[in-house]
């Protein structure tokens, strides 16, 4: 579950819309669904569009893990966090990730712990 | 999405079987699936058992909230306890709850954030 988590903070990190897109169809579900507070996203083409949404609002910053994973049956929970290379986080989000029989990222139930002031 | 917390640790406390059918009848849908770190429950039947099976582990023990809730969408994220009325609780677990569109819970994606060593 390591690797889920890996594979789905690369999708995030894809520094454009092709690898973006090729890391979508290789690991994640058809049917994924997204929902953190601020969006929700069916299908891998809006996910691919909420990805570029956020990466142009926050240019040149890079997604990273945090902690470490928990995971058990297809589920798994982590924080990451989201700030410029090599320094703290501004924001801090908590995702669960549940897997299809395949391995592919299938939902994604995303929380937010810290936001800027 | 208080009132989901409170519908979901109400299934938890009921005290017979009769009162946790009712519960899961008026507030779980028809569907819903349960996971936590040691079982796997589809349908109502199965999690009623699952819930019946804990509480003869646990004699006497209640769950209870632990932390505010935090909610968006039709996810729900807190914690709760388990460990005898009135006592610090034993066990601290920690659950994604989503509900359908009539609001019933549909999914619980649930984690242990500490067990007794």
């Amino acid at each position: 579950m390591n690797t889920v988590r890996e594979r789905y903070l690369a999708t995030w990190n894809a520094p454009d819309d092709a690898i973006r897109s090729q890391l979508l169809r290789e690991h994640w579900s058809e049917s994924a669904a997204y929902i953190d507070p601020l969006t929700e996203a069916a299908g891998l083409e809006a996910i691919g569009a909420t990805i570029a949404a956020v990466r142009e609002q926050f240019p040149g910053f890079v997604f990273s893990v945090v902690g470490e994973a928990d995971a058990h049956h297809r589920q798994v929970r982590f924080q990451w966090g989201l700030g410029a290379a090599d320094a703290e986080p501004v924001v801090i989000g908590f995702d669960v990730v549940t897997i299809d029989d395949a391995g592919r990222i299938e939902h994604v139930l995303g929380f937010l712990d810290r936001v800027p002031g």
